[in-house]
């Protein structure tokens, strides 16, 4: 049992949170603030809710207001030059993973020279080490999806290439980030069942990854416990705070997971899909493909299966042992039920069955990374074996 | 469920771990060690080691070799003022609690002008603000007790006054912490069993704490549950590296506990007795307060005891309901019998019944900060009571 932890993020968690921020220490004197290009930061209030806490400090902000919801390099090279031009000291990224993603790899490009893909390692990406770090990045969540704000990670798309990668290192840990569920009561019902999968398939890849340690160990199976528990009811009723509140906390716990242990090839094979398929959100894509991978992977670590099965609340002693580990998936198809995902198909998204095969092989040239953490390693064979399975 | 989470230290754990350290960026070109002023770190070569990775690094290192049992003030500004002299850029405490902590309050001494009691709040400390940070501390722990390399804490007595507080802030936690259980193997049979219980007390106080949350309450239960079950195999046969390296996993999530929740008042009854008493070792201290207070404190939050049997274990559902909270306390004592540490007694260390009312006081006076996260607010009558039910 050997392994190295590091999760320095410091994490303000619960309802209200938001106003703790005033307490804080921050960074800098002046901040770019990171959102999307939709309206709801400003129309929720949340924008100017930040503003004026920073205003409070005596903190000034720079607005970058691009971010799409597949966020694209473009932005990141814009966001970085506007940071450096009005000499920002920190970076704040609101609003779901894809501003706090960007806000990552902005606050990367603010201190490096050359292009961010010639710091990318897979696909076209040049693989350069990053010499001069990074601004200070502090994260202020309004989803439960991607646990960005728990982990260095950061997804960007290259949009000639059509590449959607993770990258992270040290400094890419948020120094601060805020958790607070009454920012995510106005989640549509859609996205909260996607974003919770997403925090969902965290925590199982992370579970069932060969580097998985007894600190992910509890993150993962606490986290799974409270999506299996709580998400059906955060669906069925935004305004449930309880849910929310259970939701946040796992989608954190799941973040924690990607920090102390790594998503698996799942996760390489979603980004193949919605890197093609921009209008495929990360989270459908994830569910589309899951129950075929959690099949497939069911008989390599059967005690890991069994695991996640109880903590998803199966008595599993009542159970003949050889069906104790496809307990899981079953719990699994049951609870995309429970939260009407069950029916997402990839043909609704334009997705062919002739592609499969390209896209396969390009989950494993784009991030072949993550297959090497896999509990067994997969062939392009089964690759494509098991994204052929979940295609309807 | 609100709370704020910070436990930024990095952390390298496994046996040969300390070997890891050559691929660690340190934080300086020069480091102060802090270590006992026993042999140990000496003669087992871990001293050696240490340097040889620090001169590898190109780093080079001033040894501070005076600290005790129980760590002193004095010894505190003494390596301060070495520090300074000796322009170091951060401290290396090596060994267990005393040589860590200790290098926590150099860190802060270092740094800072005055006394170091100028900081300390409670007893006669002036509780004055740290303004100036200090140096990064490096921890290399050589015992699985106080979990320290995972948490801000350092406890240091002021000889005059026999008080013994406990003193951090987010500037304390070590940077990086070495968890190598390979270096606890020569810990002699009784220490293993104090210090053993001492991070189990971390855990449980942390547990019953009002200040609980999600996240120490995973690692506390997960560190009972190790403790429970592998603690006894460590005391009985020092080289069971399994045992060792469990052993040392859950002290490190106890450090955790205590960094996201708190010790209660069992602990600033044990330092009154150890401050007044410098022979009576922490663990052994609180080991023979530990059946009265768990006593005490069972019928006050029922719920949180049967969870800590159960993770002790204890098949609760077998008992009547009445009966499971007080489980907890029938298997601290069975797990005291098989560590061989159920005959302790205040009396062999020439603790006298009169002055328990004394210490009580003392202890509340001192540490009066740990009895307002208890779940129940002691009186001083209460305190006295829990004491002397724990005498013989
Ligand atoms: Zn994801
Ligand atoms: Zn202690």
């Amino acid at each position: 049992m050997k392994f190295n932890y590091n999760m320095p993020t410091k994490i303000l968690f619960g309802p209200g949170k938001l106003n703790s921020l005033k307490k804080e220490k921050l960074p800098g004197k002046k901040a770019l603030i990171v959102i999307s290009a939709g309206n709801s930061m400003k129309s929720n209030g949340y924008l100017d809710r930040v503003i004026e806490i920073l205003n409070s400090k005596g903190i000034k902000a720079v607005i970058f207001d691009q971010i799409l919801p597949n966020p694209v390099k473009a932005h990141v090279m814009e966001g970085a030059k506007i940071a450096v031009r009005e000499e920002c000291d920190f970076v704040i990224g609101l609003g779901g993973g894809s501003s706090i993603d960007s806000a990552k790899s902005i606050a990367v490009m603010a201190k490096n020279p050359g292009d961010y893909w010639d710091y990318i390692s897979g696909g076209t990406g040049k693989g350069k080490p990053v010499e001069n770090g990074a601004l200070p990045v502090v994260a202020i969540t309004t989803t439960a999806g991607t646990g960005t704000e728990a982990d260095p990670w950061t997804v960007i798309t290259k949009e000639d290439t059509k590449e959607k990668i993770g990258f992270g290192n040290a400094d890419t840990f948020p120094v601060l980030s805020v958790v607070d569920p009454e920012l995510m009561l106005t989640v549509p019902k859609k996205l909260t069942a996607y974003q919770g999968f997403d925090a969902f398939f965290h925590a199982t890849e992370g579970y069932i990854a060969k580097i998985a340690n007894p600190f992910s160990d509890l993150y993962a199976l606490k986290s799974i416990e409270l999506i299996a528990r709580y998400l059906p009811r955060a669906v069925k009723d935004g305004n449930d705070l309880e849910a929310r509140t259970q939701v946040a906390l796992a989608n954190t716990l799941s973040g924690f997971v990607e920090s102390t242990s790594s998503c698996t090839s799942e996760h390489s094979m979603e980004h193949a899909l919605s890197a093609y398929y921009p209008d495929l959100p990360h989270g459908a894509g994830l569910i589309m493909l899951s129950e075929a991978y959690y099949t497939f992977f069911a008989s390599k670590v059967p005690e890991r299966f069994i695991s996640m099965a109880e903590a998803m609340g199966v008595n599993v002693d009542l159970l003949p042992e050889n069906e104790r580990p496809m307990a899981f998936v079953q719990a699994l198809v049951k609870l995309q039920q429970d939260c009407e995902v069950d029916g997402l198909k990839m043909s609704d998204y334009g997705i062919k069955r002739e592609e499969i095969t390209l896209l396969a092989d390009h989950a494993r040239e784009t991030m072949g990374g993550l297959f090497t953490v896999d509990p067994y390693s997969l062939s392009l064979e089964e690759t494509t074996e098991i994204m052929k399975n979940a295609y309807k």
